[in-house]
């Protein structure tokens, strides 16, 4: 889960090309819980019993390395295995002769998830080391309230396309940015875009990209009606940036019910040092 | 639980009569978890902890082939075991000449579920493999909704015998219809026929086959002020339907309570090429 | 958990005064999960989770025949051992001579919970076998909730002392009385009573037998910004009309927050042959 | 878990010196459960399924006679293990020389918890054995609606910096005060002071001091916006006034959504005889 490239990057990828020639299911076989064939479906047994994951929706993937390893479409996540996982070359998918996506190792059923494309964005344009998508209720519920808010013309900050919240504790669970040192800060806003949805999930990777690209620093995207994608340089900020995330995504509809407002001006009474 | 008839059907259904001469209990005797007399007990103690089977309510009813397992009535859900379950011959239940249920199987204590007869009916009209009966709070919330918008005058699709939502990921959750390939689209709109609940459980069955045939893709059925039952192909199928329309209905309660709408004309942003 | 006295009930009082003279752990010691001793810790870890008993409140007595065993005062519910439970004779505690509780076994530590004359109410004057107390908030809120009705002087029924609901399937879960045979039928209406809520808990005692003798059918208490307490027969009628009743009052405060009421006339499509 | 100073406290320091010129790791090695190094991570993991922890916020603290024992900064509270906790002599920070805090033993990873001064003040001012920080969306809820309150105009009772609540049984949940003896009552009310937030957590313990001393009976403090400390004598009692408190907050939530105050002049039936 480093998220750097070491020079021991190219003896894994030599290693992985003789084992895709031999013995594939060496990928996802290990004694170590920290193995990402046995992270994920510990992972994805947690984020079902938050809400996360129902009914096959939303999924996980870590990078080690070059190694991309990646949760089936259409599995019961609370049930997943580390015989179910897909692993892939995240350089060979970046190849320009690359064609068709080749696995390094694929589970005897099950299809490839139609995120992938989606987690890789994380991967190559963000370094990332860990990606998780959430159908969260709360996180659809929020791009609900984006959207009803433009429509009835109240909207104050950014408009339906971006959730925007200030002065919670919590907010400091997040990275102020990829090529920034530390969390924001209690007073900072923090802004996580959100793209329309589209009929085929694979088709989200370019508006995905454009928000990458239009906000530099975030590490997480919404996806009107539909969820949350929410990455980290690797599965420790993943998962707990989507846990903080998912918090405020909650705290914000119950304050919505509640009337009370997003984003406040509210009086500083001790410096930000930070 | 497979969905087609094999050859080999014909051979259990011997076995299984010479079974009831001998020794009912080896039909719900097995080492294997998935076997469906153990796995009714695990999915049900799942379902309890999701507040769909509260109170000894609801209900699991797994086919393989023309064996048919069902959980008794009045069990508390979360204790229940192997040696519960009622086994019956689905064959058996539909000859012309069948008076009286008769069961290959009974457990010592309990009475057979007043749900027999609707889950029977997705056996033998829709070939499912599975059926779920949920007390879901959710669901009754929904088909109280609907009475609530008729009263008012104020509701707008298919009225108070329909549950209707559209542009929401999770739709994408449910397949089509049992004629029909792959899943809905998430621009489809998902529609759930609602029935009137009656004093005695069985008593919904005409009207559950009804709403059946009105409605010939569904896999799901509302009961006002009751519950929903969910089938479908397999226990996998079944249960993330269930879990899937569950995560829709608490989805719309929450819209309701937001004053967003179910049902929306939301422009497309890329083709649907399913 | 007999409900009745059998001829046994007298050899078991006799053992049990042998038992105080010798060796009073016999009474909640034993390798079978379904004795009351390992019972209540086992059902306190359970209401935990549903958050019934937060905070050390709530509890839990069983009775076999003339045995009474009963959570102690201020445990962490979800940590209760059988060695915490209080043992005491039921006939002892009715003997005109008795003037201060005196029990079988006590556990080392703790004191005896405030709660005890009203479980022992429901053993005495319903021959129930188990009783529950939970601080469930859907309890206290609904019972704030018929409050505010009287005092907005909009309510409905019997005012701010019962609370009514029906046409909900899970009303079906309740028993229709002691000496009544059957549950309570779907149209039917649940009345649960209320009492105004005591700074002393076994102050409640006198309230709750009134509403007792007022309500002869009922199988459970509300308690004014408190709480509830539900019988029933024995353990099992007890815990699943408790999470039934639960369940109510969920739904009706969720109801209440959607402006659908509580009690309604709807029109029958089937006869009820109950 | 001593709230009183015992002889036995100086031989503890002295054993602690020399365990730091040897073997620091010693403080947090025990096969006991009850050992604050293995209490805190079960506690912590509790807490995680509670939402009071999520994405590595909120925290716990233990002290043990002259010792206490802390969560790292920034650790996933459910996956904590012994080998976490910092260890720290209390005696020592209070030094008058002191200058930098030192830890007799530190993680190999990690960083100490900017909540060490909060909990440090629980342990010096108040005698207190065990404290908890929590992020409870119901805690960060009621300091915004004391907000709104006042920005209406519409505030009864202490303002916007004081969280009011009585006649709600869960407040005998927590004691008088450090000085007296026994609970509060039912028909007292509940006073929990509330500060402002600071960008840095370590900023707060100014104000948690003053509120401390402005509310010499209280043994919780609100964070607007950020949560809660609660502390206890021991961790029995830090925990269940933990819990009560957030039961009550989210009561007060509910409460407020259906137009509930939460405070009220009830009529008293029965004498308060504590």
């Amino acid at each position: 889960m480093a998220s750097t490239q070491e020079p021991q990057d190219k003896r894994r990828r030599v290693d992985a090309d003789a084992v895709v020639a031999s013995d594939p299911d060496s990928l996802i076989t290990s004694a170590d819980p920290e193995h990402p064939a046995n992270l994920i479906p510990s992972l994805c047994a947690k984020f079902w019993t938050l809400g996360w994951v129902t009914g096959t929706g939303g999924g996980c993937s870590i990078r080690d390395d070059d190694l991309v390893y990646i949760a089936p479409s259409g599995v019961q996540k609370e049930l997943m295995k580390n015989t179910d996982i897909y692993v892939l070359s995240l350089s060979a998918q970046q190849d320009p002769t690359f064609r068709q996506r080749t696995y390094l190792r694929s589970p005897p059923c099950y299809k490839p998830s139609q995120c992938t494309p989606l987690f890789l964005a994380a991967f190559t344009r963000r370094g990332a080391g860990c990606c998780i998508h959430t159908h969260s209720q709360w996180a659809v519920l929020v791009t609900l309230l984006l959207e009803q808010q433009q429509q009835q013309g109240s909207g104050s900050g950014s408009g339906r396309n971006v959730f925007e919240i200030n002065n919670i504790e919590q907010i400091k669970g997040f990275g102020k940015g990829p090529s920034k040192q530390g969390n924001l800060g209690y007073h900072d806003t923090l802004r996580i875009p959100v793209i329309e949805n589209t009929p085929h999930e694979e088709d989200l990777t370019e508006y995905l990209e454009a928000a990458m690209e239009e906000f530099p620093d975030t590490y997480a995207v919404l996806v009107r009606r539909h969820g949350v994608y929410v990455w980290g340089d690797n599965v420790h900020k993943a998962k707990t940036q989507c846990e903080s995330l998912d918090y405020l995504f909650q705290l914000a509809v119950e304050m919505r019910k509640l009337g009370i407002p997003w984003v406040s001006d509210i009086p500083r009474i001790a410096p930000d040092r930070s």
